[in-house]
């Protein structure tokens, strides 16, 4: 095969005639300028050039045999024509890499937020803007942690807690406390090695990993970095091909994953402003095209594009027709849904909103669980379901409410990333030693030696639905324009 | 007709004769004086000379015939002997005009709050504090939003929702989404064209536009923008002549108008402090003069002072014999006024409470909609009236809640007149767009095809009427002189 | 009689021998020194001196002879030998006379909180903490107003409102509007002629004023400031000799006084802070004296310590012995003490917690009016008496409220003392007529045309006695040591 | 015994061979490193150097002959080998200096929070950190004292309160004021004397001390210290070696304690990251020695390694058989326990989170008190108890509240350390006359004149239980990135 010069490609940089190089192979991308869920400008700014370093942390690897047709691949590129570009750095990221540098040691991160901190200071602006955001005005997202905040102890004292031990089954398979790494995307963006980072700090704590269909890493990269024995879930966006949907779940079982969580609360990706404002930050405003407004959506909207907005009951069937994995939903947020859940054979549901970045305005998952406990257990029909909650976890106390509530076991996903981005996998590993730490000093505070001692009436929820004092509205107060009094002038 | 030199006009510039140029004729309004809405002062401010700049942004076009008897017109200014005078740019005006060059591209405004941002500091101070004020502390002003996020949603999963359907229809009239503008005040203190870049808006987005009394344009202006087809409605003050009101009335519907709202919640304007507080601002102190006080009392105040005191349940019959159009009564605020008014046999009912504007601490449309909704219900009235709801409304979830709670469609006044004011005619059609694309993205997300499919259990409200947690009382905080410790001096 | 020379007088300048001119006056106070409610200190200061410009803010005329025997007066000044010392100005009190004279126009003043921000400029440091302080953590100082917002209207609308009339009577006598000027204490601190300007405001306005015990000018100054027919009341501090108390009540009678206001919440005078603090501003440390300490407590509980600590139900039999005014209690705080009140025959209760100035964490006058009348309704007793609330008045829409819940008139002092600070007379008499504009604005946004037409259904008090969201505690606040995050060092 | 040279002992100054002096004699603390509760890094920063500096804040006198076995001591050493290091002052040590030099007068201190706000100055950073801190977020630490700002008074009036008694008996103890001090750990951290200073004031306020097991001075200094008839206390932390408890309570009553106070809410002390941040001041990050990163926890944890975590109610038999003393349970958090302690034969329970510092997010102890109050009464068991309350006392009305809840007495302890750390022995009787202040004014306007007097019903708890508006978040809050507006440039 002959090689294809830099200097040619470069010939090809504009809308009518765009060809990009990605990872040493030259692809004529003109056609799909179009159909590019990110929007045409972002590639239009490659155009002609090596794309590699912008494609690689928002595209799974695999992604390009999916969108482009098997002509659309030129040739590889001639290694000794690529002129290095080393992009001129800006004075933020001057900063930025400084931050880095002086970053704390990881003994000095003594909580979840610890972490969140370092994070929103070494990520890029472009990560941070994508893992950070939430929908709207970002109340729900700030909810979900705060109305564990109205969930108050009742603790019980003079009880021997020599002996914790905090560890559990979900789904049947052992986990060393009561928490899974739920699924997140784009793992790249905050670590070069992405997701597989987690899976091996998830070996280490003996805890599960649900896998992301948005996965920066490859299934099969996964799959590979797992421990002996180590267990993993599989996350999945449906996709409205079926036949790329079926493909990707039996891969997953293939691969070993041992339970499919299917994600029912988007039909549509939520609006997450932060991330949609990232694509202005260094264009100057004159040069945007207002005819690609629509398209241009921040990075959660561009790589969601596919998925199915007709998905509903009744694909369960075929689900179950395809793999024999457990079936789990995840991002049930009403009573109803979960009793429709069980009747339609589900082995379990997660109460979740998403993280605060679909439907501003919708209730956490906590303040969900007992409405969703009390009314199946009404009916008979708690022990056909495990109940899991994520969104909001931060402190070990907000594992044990979740528990004391009915729940399984919690989900958690940003708090891990920043700790990979910030620290890689002894980071991830630091973070779940702190929430065990929190755990097991939380469970001798209460009284409580095994997950089983922890009863409802440990916990106070009388005001857990009360919705007066809503986080706040940023946008909304910052824009009015106080009054202000008459005073004299000097 | 000889003209009228500018020489001859710059004579009569005192209180006992007081002569003014208005669009190229000269009035004598010497004996208009003390009757002026605005105050004297505002007029001696002009007295000899050309005051079309003042007069034009605050009354509408045919408001002179309407006050000055024809003896008052004493001819056309002869145009050779004017003689400009480039009022000096202030510091605040050249800033100003800097930001009005430098504001951001349209395509970056991505919510409602980006718009006022926008507003709020490419606005005249004056025009400015015209649209934004509320009534007194401005308490209901910002509950109006507030109230929304005291409803919290119950989103449904696992329903195909691929085909969205927001329209509706209002009075009969189809609306592309269940939303209409409603009636504000002096368009072209924001826009050199004034309310007619709203009517090219509306026309685009197929949306019903409500022309208000106080308009800046004409109501001849307003219905030669219509594009085909496009539905108008009239917005009444009650003038306490009946002849003008009667003229008024029958005019909006001569000219195409579809329906009659009459404000009801305004026998008196509110008061509105930042409005007030404009006329002092470039004004030294020591020349003010005490006697005018109770008159110079803000935009708002000055134009309103025709307004019926007297309008009551008893005038509707006498509505109802000078006009065919539906009636609907604009500023219900209990269910037992919205009982009245179903059996006066109005056609409708618009909750509001004047965007905040007149009594402050009154509770807000939305809170009063399920008070309404149900009452009427009870009461087997619900199917007799079109329910409207405004005041408050910011996000695209707002109109759902609406919609959930049994609104038939909502009004939205300011955010349009800040769009406007930012951006012109392609501002307001963003703003709009982005509410729509906001609204379908929430239906989705509740699992809801049309709006019929959005039902009261959708939302969660039992902490709507709950008034805990006001908005912060500026004033009263700023003004309180906080308790200080005692530290060690260093 | 011969005269003194300022020289001899500044001889006797120490603990053991203690001279000091008072207008004029010579008098040897050694023996009273150990007695003088506000401290050694403060006289010790003046000692030898001229002490008038210290006395004459914080002292009734008269008080040199209820406390001083008559051998204590040594004799007439010789003016001749007075070398006046002028006090050499400090940085900030240089700084508070360029504030007075760049203090805004009078007619800028929009509401009572434009009053106070001046007042907070203009008065002394003193005066300032004098009259805004409260009770310990001014809790309830700040409550007062807030429980206003609790409280939302329920406007009626399509009501002819042309005729609003707003006034009323108080135990029979006539009032323009319902509200009375409430007894405030030291009127002199903050304007040199003291509470004779609000008795000459309350004529102008036609309102009722209640007379001081603790007033700066004498009962006869003001009786003789009165206009034709005007009304005063007179509030008694209960003096624990029973002799005094006779001769005060009787000579307010005597005087025209038509109502006896007693004050029942205040057997010992709360702790002030800001007040008491005070005396530490100019005062370097060092020279403190620590036995003091329990002595130098602020101007409140200086002039307060006379009051009688014994006071109870049964002295009110002597009370109606010694005069024929209508009794009323001030400071009434419960249904049961309101109840004790009829039953021993007083005919009125101020529902009132002093302005917040003593008992902090005790509930407002708006919030207790429902649970009293109610209560007495209840029983059968609530037209033997008329109620009054005090305490966080500030706007029209206050007043409204109280009236809907049941009183008959509304106490307002500090925001009076504010606007008579900052602009004498003619300063009341405006913030009187901002409150009338806006009571009458209220009436016609309420639909109602007189008091008897405001209703309990016009508002909305399900929150008012909640007490969740109080009001910020800005010392333990303060004091606390925010957790701080880990961040990266730059 | 021959004397050992300075210069001797600091060859010995590693890992493999450190030895220590500790008040001029040697040990060879190599053995002891690994299971030094307090890490073994700060006992290598002193290796082969005088410790002593180190050692004495943060350890009990007697604690040596605890852990250190005979044969460690090797000698005394020459005290004429000694060399001085005068420690090079820090710039932060040298403004504390100062502002301890500049701190106000005693009479300056109005209020506990005064004395707080002195404290935070001119304590060390570690003992600050120590003394301040509480549990996780410190919600819990801030929700003492907010709760009772969720209680309000109803007081009556018209009642003689001449004469107030607020004398009452702890125990059969008698007390001046319904208060005891409580045990506070290491108060050589705030003044060099430690805790025979509270001893000492107690003394003169004729208060009841509870001296704690973690005391900086041994139990003979504060026994010692008391003056004529002074009641003591004693509070135990149970050590898991029982002959090691035995011994110790054993000596307290011996010594003439008159009680024993068992803390039960600790079988792990709770995390306390201001503490725990503490050793990372002044440490370069790279010298952290990872491993001993779950070692390395602050002063908190260090000290209280030795806790019996198998405390339980079956333990109680035992105490009663060791002692002869009264026994109550300190750490009492729901009603459910409180059963069992009565139902144990205890003597009593003191309602207490332990200051915050154990499980975040438990209830106050005032919160709990009107639950146990009202659940013991119901089962006829109110008498077989008296009743404490501890956490967040900081005014005289806390205290009030609790005796009109059922409290016989409060506990307080930080702010009399605060008080202690700032003016000592002085301090700390301010600090109590302040509080003996506060509570006979509120008595008297409460209108009560003995402690009996207080009745339930001139409360209001309504809200008492109610957690909608939690003390801030501060972690949560402040990671968190805030949404912002898109505006003009200039």
């Amino acid at each position: 095969m002959t090689l294809i010069s830099a200097k040619e490609v470069a010939k090809h940089n504009t809308r009518q005639d765009c060809w990009v190089i990605i990872h040493g192979k030259v692809y004529d991308v003109t056609k799909f300028l179009p159909e590019h869920p990110g929007g045409v400008k972002v590639i239009l700014d490659q155009a002609g050039k090596d794309a590699t370093a912008a494609f690689d942390p928002i595209h799974p690897q695999d992604i390009i045999k999916m969108y482009l047709p098997p002509e659309a691949f030129l040739g590889e590129i001639d290694p000794a024509t690529i002129v290095k570009h080393t992009k001129k750095e800006t004075e933020e990221e001057k900063r930025r890499q400084q931050l880095i540098k002086n970053k704390p040691a990881l003994s000095e991160m003594l909580n979840l937020y610890d972490f969140e901190a370092v994070a929103s200071q070494v990520l890029t602006p472009e990560a941070w803007a994508y893992y950070s955001s939430g929908a709207d005005d970002e109340i729900t997202l700030r909810e979900n942690h705060n109305a564990f905040q109205r969930i108050w102890f009742r603790p019980r004292v003079m009880i021997d807690v020599t002996h914790i031990n905090m560890s559990t089954k979900i789904l049947g398979y052992n986990s060393s406390f009561p928490l899974y790494i739920t699924a997140t995307a784009l793992g790249k963006l905050g670590h070069p090695e992405g997701e597989v980072v987690l899976t091996r700090a998830a070996y280490s704590h003996e805890i599960i990993q649900m896998v992301p269909t948005l996965s920066s890493c490859s299934m099969d990269d996964i799959s590979n970095s797992r421990g002996k024995g180590q267990i993993l879930f599989f996350q999945l966006y449906v996709n409205r091909n079926k036949d790329i949907t079926k493909n990707v779940v039996q891969s997953a079982e293939a691969k070993g994953c041992k339970a499919l969580f299917i994600t029912v609360d988007a039909p549509q990706l939520g609006r997450r402003e932060k991330d949609m404002r990232m694509k202005f930050v260094n264009a100057p405003p004159e040069v945007q095209d207002e005819k690609d407004l629509n398209r241009d959506q921040g990075a959660a909207r561009a790589i969601s594009s596919f998925i199915d907005t007709s998905l509903n009951w009744n694909d369960l069937k075929w689900f179950r027709s395809i793999t024999s994995m457990p079936i789990v939903l995840k991002g049930i947020q009403t009573l109803e849904d979960a009793i429709l859940a069980v009747e339609y054979g589900c082995d379990g549901i997660v109460l979740s909103n998403h993280g605060g970045r679909q439907l501003d305005l919708s209730r956490s998952g906590i303040e969900i669980l007992p409405e969703v406990v009390e009314g199946l257990k009404k009916r008979g029909l708690l022990n056909k379901v495990e109940i899991y909650v994520d969104g909001g976890i931060r402190r070990g106390t907000d594992i044990l409410k979740a528990i004391a509530l009915g729940a399984k076991a919690v989900g958690i996903g940003r708090p891990l990333l920043y700790a990979m981005s910030s620290y890689g996998q002894a980071g991830v590993e630091r973070a779940l030693q702190l929430l065990k730490d929190e755990v097991a000093i939380g469970m001798r505070l209460l009284g409580a030696n095994t997950l089983a001692d922890i009863k409802p009436e440990m916990v106070d929820i009388k005001d857990l639905t009360t919705h007066i004092y809503t986080p706040k509205d940023y946008l909304n107060s910052s824009v009015y324009n106080r009054l202000a009094l008459k005073r004299s002038k000097l």
